[in-house]
């Protein structure tokens, strides 16, 4: 077949959105894929073309121009125009790096605002969305102006880097100002800036297991092999840390250890500080849920105490999960160098975002949320403890944080888990958590926040059936 | 001096707005940091140290277990309370990561969202402000909703990834689909994304030199080592590539590079696909501003022509430059990994910009933009091409994107840019995106989108002065 017979196939589609030139070069294009235009065949000239279309050469002369700059045609001066050969595509589909794939077979991890849906009583780790001031979030989202004139930079929008310093000063008796404050898209990307910002490939990370597994990610996503270090009733456990000659980082949950809910003991305290300052080692802290403590002593921030820790906080916990911000409260001599990699990986967090928070902490509201909240949430959580201690249930470490962990027998706990999706339950076992080395751990989470009194009371009962079905 | 005596000084301030807990917590911690209670001291009973101060004894017995939860003190049953030795500063301040020396010490990437003030006439890479549709995108702002039940993806919110996708098959004819599209906070964000996606640490990046800063920046940040590809008139140079056995990607700007404004010979797309399939590497092509084009042939995508390449956008470039979203279009078969490491990296970019974008491209207010700023870009371009060609300035790739590069003898340019400065001029020489080995190159930047003909006629004038004046 003369590749002008081929061509005439090629008849535009006058009533069609697509101008025609497009739709002539998809056409040649997919010829030449297919092969039946093969390398080496020689086009009709663009006036005998045009004509056997019924289009103007000016269309078929635009058309091969384009397919020549493409690289599909070639004009050879005096000869005409030819199909030039495409490279033939590799056997190799392409691989993925080595941390991408270890990222991808993690377990899916359900970050909060993939979840949707209503809330589920009883899933931990959930504020209770029906209580946060939607209208007027609403009306600052509408006024937050970020005037695209003012200056911003990397490390975040400055009048939430105020305010943020603020509240850490008023609230957590941190005594820091706005230029260590670095504005993040929520605490997954304040791990992974602090990890690139502090270690090199070599170097490693030592992570409480059980424990948050987005860390664990944001760890192997930086390129890291992460150490886990086990957890007990007092919190992570320093002493193997000494013999870690290449370890210069801990990820720690000291205030509410995530999942255990234990606060890590003074004198491990003392011992993760003595470690950091001995080996220059840097403790990266997780302030993940301090908003919410119901009993027993506030505790300062290890960063109170030592320019060795890097302080790590998000929004999207207590506020509402689809609030990606967070911030890094650094030391002052290495916030420059912060800021020079968090330029490096994305330019800035959403400004929008960051106006509309900053506003909503300047006029007080968040102040008023988180003491409403509080409220709330110490009702619901003396309300379960006392269910699930009801049931039969030990609860070694209450009274921070959006759940409780308790404790039933392993039996009890197996029946009520393999028995929870069918009563509709949704329960996670603190072994979720686990990696590493470590033998099974017990222990069940129980989210209080997200739900009622009446709302877990229901709960509760589905809970007590599976309870008594594993007697 | 007695305990007693020395914690007579905390007297509490009661008309002070932080609580006594607080107050008294914060003289004791201090007290201890300073040395003036050293460790080992012994605190006088709570008894005693509440009538010196005038306050409860419940208020100091919670100071005095908050402080010692704190590892500041420490309870010994049978003998009282005691200040714990806090431990010493090591003299090591705290080295960052090579990556993060790296990355502080590269020149100061002025990403548009740092820049602030007005838009200053012949700055490159500046869309014009006053023609966005404030008020649309405001109203949208406020409507937005990206309901915090509806189920997202650190890939992004999905009616963006739709409307992504049929916008790149309709104007860019990408046959892409939304599971394609990723979506990243700002095109930063998405050369980070593809970088720790793609690539093992061992392995290596080629470039453009002269290239944008920001992608170079951004495979430091990942840990790479890049190296610098040469740019001529015909664009980068392959031949180098298989040279270069760990080389495993090659970030390019096929249809307008950056900073010279060559588009890629048909040859050497050929010849870069080829490298990428026989050697199983990645093509990582950077459209920044393919959406102005002025003159030439419409070029498709890399992408379009093979499962090798990467294809990044960005909005920001011609939106307005506080939005940090772009995207990445990526195989599909890749697409998972590709989220399970953005999940890693910060669990997806803001939902709410997102949601306000998606409805500005739905509702038609994204075409109608980019419609409207064509046709004033156009005209901004084809006066400021006459223009500076009547200044004896040499444009060889004029046609395309928010600037030209202009060429003049390199006296005359020395000239021209040492008085820049004072004539209020913000021009930036092809020189100043140079790097790796290459000897200088010549050439100017001049923006010409952010200026209306007057503006650009006023800073022509001053142009013509400093050219002038070298003659």
């Amino acid at each position: 077949m003369s590749s002008l017979t081929l061509l005439e196939q090629l008849q535009p589609d006058r009533s069609a959105a697509v101008p025609l030139t497009r739709q002539l070069a998809a056409g040649l294009r997919s010829l030449s894929a297919s092969g039946q235009l093969p390398a080496g065949a020689q086009l009709p000239p663009t006036r005998q073309l045009a004509a056997a279309l019924g289009i103007s050469r000016g269309t078929v002369t635009e058309v091969f121009e384009t397919l020549c700059a493409e690289g599909y045609l070639e004009a050879q001066v005096g000869a005409g125009t030819f199909v030039r050969a495409l490279p033939a595509a590799g056997r190799d589909r392409g691989r993925p790096s080595a941390r991408a794939q270890a990222l991808a077979q993690l377990p899916v991890l359900a970050s909060p605002s993939t979840q949707g849906g209503p809330p589920r009583p009883l899933r931990h780790s959930q504020p209770d969305a029906r209580l946060f001031p939607w209208k007027t979030w609403a009306r600052l989202e509408a006024q937050a102006s970020w005037a695209p004139a003012r200056r911003s930079s990397a490390a975040g929008w400055p009048p939430l880097r105020e305010q943020v310093a603020a509240y850490l000063r008023r609230e957590r008796g941190l005594d820091c100002q706005p230029e260590q404050v670095i504005i993040t898209t929520g605490s997954q990307q304040a791990l992974d800036l602090a990890a690139r910002t502090l270690l090199d490939q070599e170097e490693q990370v030592a992570l409480e297991s059980p424990g948050y597994p987005g860390t664990r990610a944001a760890m192997l996503g930086a390129g890291l092999r992460p150490l886990a270090l086990p957890v007990d009733e007092a919190g992570l456990d320093p002493a193997a840390l000494w013999r870690q000659p290449r370890l210069r980082m801990v990820g720690v949950t000291p205030a509410h250890q995530f999942p255990t809910g234990v606060s890590l003991s003074p004198g491990r305290r003392l011992e993760l500080l003595r470690w950091a300052e001995e080996q220059g080692g840097w403790i990266l802290e997780d302030d993940y849920d301090s908003e919410y403590r119901y009993a027993g002593p506030p505790l300062t921030p290890l960063q109170a105490l030592s320019d060795r820790v890097i302080h790590l906080g998000t929004f999207s916990a207590f506020l509402f999960s689809g609030l990606r911000l967070g911030f890094l409260v650094v030391p002052l001599h290495l916030a420059g160098t912060f800021t020079a990699v968090k330029q490096a990986m994305d330019g800035g967090s959403s400004l929008h975002d960051s106006a509309t928070l900053a506003r909503f902490m300047a006029e007080g509201h968040f102040t008023r949320h988180l003491a409403r909240t509080r409220r709330i949430y110490a009702a619901r959580h003396d309300f379960l403890l006392a269910q699930v201690q009801a049931l039969g249930a030990t609860v070694p470490a209450p009274g921070r944080g959006l759940h409780l962990t308790a404790y039933w027998p392993s039996r009890q706990q197996a029946q009520v888990l393999r028995q929870a999706p069918g009563l509709g339950l949704d329960l996670t076992p603190v072994q979720a958590f686990q990696w590493g080395r470590q033998t099974n751990v017990p222990g069940l989470l129980l989210g209080f926040a997200a739900s009622t009194p009446g709302e877990l009371q229901e709960a509760l009962g589905r809970l007590a059936l599976a309870l008594s079905s594993a007697r």
